[in-house]
């Protein structure tokens, strides 16, 4: 057997979501699906992370374990052709130790969470953005967003769903960063930590869009943070503005 | 009656071009009837350019002329909920002089055209740009492009079935520039003129890309603007990745 870490682009309006669902298309059913195409094996597929439906991907990390002696360009070849006409495709291959785990090796994930800051709905970037009508005043939301940076609980921040062990997480960066785009003021949020709580960006998105609009202060954010309950959540940022930018490895 | 300037930002894949056709939808049909459905009056569009099925715009200009009062930001308003879901918007809108048309008094247009070179189907810039997988080079393609800016019979470049009364035309500006994008390298090639013949954005982009890809030379750009002959043109750069970014209007 041998490992391969693939780099998957995808389009996540197109699925729902990255893990494999019943009820609808999945990256994970069409990567697997495309590598047992190719090989004829039964393949499964382990992710840096979760994304949930209509969340996009730059550069999401997987691997996959395959018999078949197969060149990796050829494979990833292969897959993209299988892969056709879902929006996914494989960016690259590259062959890895037993030891290298998608999700397991992973030590930082970024995310970049996009809003267009205009009255008129969205046409070239439908499904790519988050559309905000309001006016929004980003070094607000940038002042707002370093109460978040640094070891916190951030229970206020976590989907009722999550399944992680523990609340507590260290937040790299949260920037808020305003982009001239050529459809208007664009503000672009980075985001980046060892792992994310589910939703976790989503909501922090929310939040400061809150702080944006001028109905929450700074200090409303730090106590959101401060109560550690969901009840003094804002609202979560829809799915559409998310990309996950970047999966980091030791070496 | 009052004259409207609007601005439209569409996604041409969703359109059979901007002009009014029989056998599907067009931006003009979409703009026309949102316009109607506000106003009860038959309205009809006129636009600083064509664009054909698949290309898209930025910031297209257009007029429309109205009879019932209204104020500018609530017809912009109305349109846009009416144009939901079609991937078209109106971006801006201004009161004009009856002597101001979108067509005739603009002086200068901008086209851009996005190709992401990289071996990879695309999933986010699916339609949103030309995918080009056998590597480019962006200085041979930009020296090459100095050649046709100038005053020049551009017949090579030129659609069997443009209108145009006369193939000269004065190129502004050909400018190949290599972007670095999140999906990979990106070229971005800047068009600025008077006015282009039909096809004539993407029939110079095409034997550009030829130049990038080492099979034309240099000399062969300058020869097939010398051919003056549609036989000397190498190919059509495919629609998707060709966006309309400007018109100009004197003041």
């Amino acid at each position: 057997m041998t490992r391969y870490a693939l780099t998957l682009e995808y389009d996540g309006s197109a699925f729902f979501g990255l893990q494999r669902q019943a009820d609808g298309p999945s990256v994970q059913q069409a990567v697997e699906e495309a590598a047992h195409a190719i090989t004829g094996e039964d393949i499964r597929m382990h992710a840096a992370g979760r994304t949930d439906t209509g969340v996009h991907a730059v550069a999401m990390r997987a691997h996959i374990e395959v018999a078949k002696d197969i060149a990796p360009f050829r494979l990833m070849e292969g897959m993209n052709a299988k892969l056709r006409p879902d929006p996914v495709a494989v960016t690259a291959i590259e062959e890895v130790d037993k030891d290298w785990h998608a999700r397991f090796s992973c030590t930082g994930r970024r995310y970049l969470y996009r809003i267009v800051n205009r009255r008129a709905p969205l046409t070239l970037m439908k499904d790519r953005a988050w559309q905000v009508p309001q006016d929004l005043d980003p070094k607000a939301m940038h002042r707002a967003a370093q109460h978040l940076v640094g070891l916190h609980d951030f229970t206020t921040f976590r989907s009722a769903h999550c399944q992680a062990a523990s609340p507590v997480k260290t937040l790299d960066r949260l920037d808020v960063e305003s982009v001239e785009g050529p459809w208007g003021p664009e503000i672009a949020i980075h985001a980046a930590a060892r792992s994310f709580l589910h939703h976790q960006v989503r909501s922090m998105v929310g939040c400061l869009a809150l702080v944006g609009m001028g109905r929450w202060s700074e200090q409303d954010m730090a106590d959101a943070l401060e109560a550690k309950s969901r009840a003094a959540l804002g609202f979560n940022a829809p799915p559409q503005g998310l990309y996950f930018m970047e999966a980091i490895y030791p070496d």
